[in-house]
C-alpha cells in the first residue's frame, strides 16, 4: 500500500519559500500569479494492507515526525 | 483558480531525503515502512480563468522555474 502526505504550512504562517517563488515566476514574466505556498510532499511505502490501520499508522508518523503540528497541517491520502 | 504541483525525484535518482525519513521512521518503531520518497508540492493561485491555458500556463512555470527536469517529473492539478 502506498500513502501520500501533504504536509503545508498554516494558513496565515508566513511562508518565504512561497513568496520567493511569486516573486521568481513574477521576474519571469508570468502574470496573473498571486498567492503561491510550498510544501512538502511525502509517498510512503507500508507493508500494511488494511486502509484503515495503515491511515492509523501514517497519522502517528505525522505527529511524531513528518509534520510539526504548530505551524503545520497534513493530509494523508492512501493508495491501495 | 488554483494549481496544485508536485515535483517529485524521477524513478532511480537516489533520494537522501527520503532515505532519512524512512530511517528515522524506523528508529522511532514504526514496522513495515518500505521505500520512502520526498517532493515538493507548490499551490499557486492564478488570475487566469481558462483552465486549458491555466494549466499551459503552469506547465511553462514548471519548466522554467519549478522543476530541474533532468532529475524532477512534474504534475499539474487544477482546481477551478
Amino acid at each position: 500500500m502506498k500513502a501520500r502526505v501533504h504536509v503545508t504550512l498554516k494558513d496565515g504562517v508566513l511562508d518565504p519559500q512561497g513568496k520567493a517563488i511569486a516573486h521568481a515566476l513574477g521576474s519571469l514574466g508570468f502574470q496573473g500569479v498571486g498567492d503561491v505556498r510550498q510544501g512538502k510532499v511525502i509517498e510512503i511505502e507500508l507493508a500494511e494492507t488494511d486502509p484503515q490501520r495503515g491511515r492509523e499508522a501514517v497519522d502517528a508518523m505525522c505527529r511524531k515526525l513528518l509534520a510539526n503540528t504548530v505551524i503545520e497541517r497534513y493530509e494523508i491520502q492512501i493508495d491501495r
